[in-house]
């Protein structure tokens, strides 16, 4: 078994000195996602180049010490937190647009490149990056791509991996690869971009990715639609959905999410509304008028009281301000929340709302609801006190009814935030046995032999056996714990 | 090692003798696809359930014979051909479309169906599949699968692996699983349904699909713009694009192509034009005619000596119909043709169709070209007469002098119909042998280690060191060689 100090001199050998944290009270920085549970990591390494990443995992994996990537830090399912402790790999210093090249409509770009910072990038030549997380100004491109990130505009335009075309990435076992091809075609052989995107950081670390760039939209109308209930809202989306409008967003928040966000952000949301759906239509100005009225009438026809279109650009700015910082806002009504991520076919919005409803009764525990109603993609928010005794129980059990419901209704466990550690334990609800052996067997294909971020996405899964310390345990061992 | 006599038995026993062709004469129809080299299988089995297909792939692995999966035969790169002879499994007889659902988009398919099937049954309902590759009448969605097809209208909407949402799957080694989610999301966990699709027929056989529908456009302009040249043609592509216009689809013929499918299918194409491209737009009405407007004004620009836009839906589907015949309607300049493909990014497409023209001198080898322009995807067709002595070494050294120069332009080796035994020897000109390394080892995932469908996409790859015969020897040999 290597000692801390074998592997601080590894690592600092790999990226110099000043690149390697390990103090205790440095480290601590690094032992949260956006996820409740923690674990403290024994060092943290903030290489700059590819070569530099190598180097880490192939030092990592001769000493047998767990790795696990870093992004910034927003993911919700636990992803990069380190589960088995050992080295955290974070992107922050790779941070720079390589290139955007218009003719082609790539941009090159490294992992810790914030995603918004890609569009505000590519905005002079009149391009923009379509996936767009809530968490965009922060959230980076190499975290986007281990999550396969969507976000409101991914109704129309497709989540991370429709985005991506080509990787530069350094493997579990420390091979530096190019996956992909930056062509509109993928390029062929087989498609380890596409197996790679999505796995959530376990089968290696992305150090460049080639994005593909859209047109930016010539005209786009916003329009909010207030309803008494979620119901009318969740019939106008199917309504809408029905009519073969394909809006750029759909999405939709209750009484209690509009109350929060309202009273933190001030962004004009009717304050005694049931529900509001926030659509969005892009294009050529003509095109998008007439589709905007048609959805204006739809909504009307369904029930809402009131469809405002925003006047100007301020107006759009502010409606997306609230539903981007919704989540957020939440924080006045209770001092914590816990945001669930399901899918369900459209058909049966409706229904699986009327469950998280009734739920949230028989937990007695408030339930916000705020998400991308147009793909059926729910972020029940709830909303508790962890300094309660039982609390955090009942609301893992309030979430797990949520989940089951989902899958109930021919859903899925997830839709853009990923099962990490969070959900390991309800994978076998929607895939058999050999569909997880199918899928364990992906990790050796990239050299993972079960040091590379453990214990995620699969419930038991290489490296995880011997999990036993609790996070309180490793926590009060601090930094003295052996490697 | 098993005899004729086993092999038939076990066949038999799986699928029922009906089901299972072995009399030389009948098994000569499976031993082509749509490339030049042929082999003969042993025996052809038509399974109707996949629990079928299961037991036969279970009974050739016991016996250890080779498998290879077949949709239509109209493949380019020879997937179909059963290049070490065994077991060719046929999707005929799974033609059935279970389901089309209109609330939710899908369509629920077994693999036998043919593509263009989907977006009839679709219609009524007012939605289509979108990837449409010019074999679309003819060729199955399980062979779209294995091929990520793509086609004239995915330079807007992108190939199939971005229209498939779950699958059922019997993989190399026997089992029958399910590979993604029936959600937008595609679902969580390893995205194994995109390390399936595209992988040629060489990880297992699709058994069911569920496909995404798309609404059909409420209006549809398309456009013919008349030149003079290639480059003219050329640069107008990039212009379109370049203008911020992204069509439904931008083809191009060249003068060779216009000549053969007039004279043969009469749609109607300029006689003496150097180069054309088929353009279209659609959406609502007002939209599209802003945009075929801005489209006619660039290529008028660029030197267009006409733009033409079809009056009617009859005009649409004879302009069309040329384009999609094109490749057949070569057959009348000369007995034969090799049809390369070939990507290069849109910023280089004058340069490389230069290329072309100066590789059709060099071998004094008529070569037409017929393409998606808009996405880079390039299929030079080199007419040969293979009666000719010496004429078929020509040829290819042509296609590999072409496929260089896609490489060399920063392109690929393959857009849509994949690489096969065609372009095994080229792999290497775009991959190193680590990224092969890593692409083989996505074989054993799916439990092939070597039987099925061997001898493609790898210039190595398990189980085929052992090629030895060629195809004249096996011919002769025939059905009395040993299993």
């Amino acid at each position: 078994m290597a000692t801390r100090r074998d592997l601080i001199a590894a690592l600092s050998q790999a990226v110099g000195n000043e690149a390697v944290i390990w103090r205790p009270e440095d480290v601590r920085a690094y032992e949260y996602d956006g996820t409740v549970e923690t674990r403290l990591p024994h060092a943290v390494v903030l290489p700059e180049t590819a070569e530099q990443v190598a180097a880490v995992v192939a030092a990592c994996n001769l000493l047998q010490v767990p790795i696990t990537p870093r992004g910034a830090g927003t993911g919700l399912s636990g992803g990069a937190v380190a589960r088995k402790r050992g080295v955290v790999i974070s992107t922050a210093r790779m941070n720079r647009i390589i290139q955007i090249d218009p003719i082609n409509r790539l941009a090159v770009v490294q992992p810790g490149v914030a995603n918004l910072a890609v569009s505000l990038a590519a905005a002079s030549s009149g391009l923009f990056y379509a996936p767009d997380p809530s968490s965009q100004k922060a959230c980076t491109i190499g975290g986007n791509v281990a999550e396969n990130a969507g976000g409101p505009h991914c109704l129309a335009l497709g989540v991370t991996t429709n985005h991506v075309l080509a990787m530069e990435v350094v493997t579990a076992d420390g091979t530096l690869v190019r996956l992909g091809s930056p062509t509109p075609d993928i390029g062929p052989g087989y498609d380890l971009r596409g197996a790679f995107i999505g796995s959530e950081g376990t089968l290696g670390i992305v150090t460049e990715v080639t994005l593909r760039l859209l047109p930016l939209p010539a005209s786009i109308v916003t329009l909010l639609a207030v309803f008494d209930t979620i119901e009318q809202a969740s019939e106008s989306v199917s309504a809408i959905i029905g009519a073969g409008l394909v809006p750029a967003a759909i999405e939709m928040m209750d009484r209690v999410t509009l109350q929060a966000a309202e009273a933190g952000l001030q962004c004009g949301y009717p304050p005694d509304a049931g529900a509001v759906l926030l659509v969005e239509v892009d294009g050529i100005a003509d095109i998008v008028e007439e589709q905007a009225g048609r959805i204006r009438a739809e909504c009307l026809e369904h029930g809402a009281m009131e469809v405002r279109i925003a006047e100007d650009d301020e107006e759009r700015e502010r409606l997306w301000k609230g539903r981007k910082g919704a989540i957020g806002a939440l924080g006045r009504i209770a001092p914590n929340y816990y945001i669930l991520d399901g899918v369900v076919p459209r058909s049966r919005l409706v229904e699986t709302m009327a469950v998280v409803e009734r739920v949230s009764a028989a937990y007695n525990l408030p339930i916000a609801n705020v998400f991308h109603a147009g793909d059926g993609n729910l972020h029940p928010c709830v909303l508790f006190d962890d300094r309660e005794p039982g609390a955090r129980q009942r609301v893992l059990e309030a979430g797990e009814a949520i989940m089951r419901a989902c899958i109930d209704a021919g859903g899925t466990l997830s839709g853009e935030h990923g099962i990490g550690y969070e959900k390991q334990q309800f994978m076998g609800w929607l895939y058999s046995d050999e569909d997880m052996e199918n899928m364990e067997r992906l990790r050796p294909v990239f050299g993972n032999e079960g040091l590379f971020n453990p214990c995620k996405i699969l419930p038991g899964g290489t490296g995880c056996g011997e999990m036993a310390h609790d996070a309180a345990a490793i926590r009060a061992a601090g930094q003295d714990a052996y490697v």
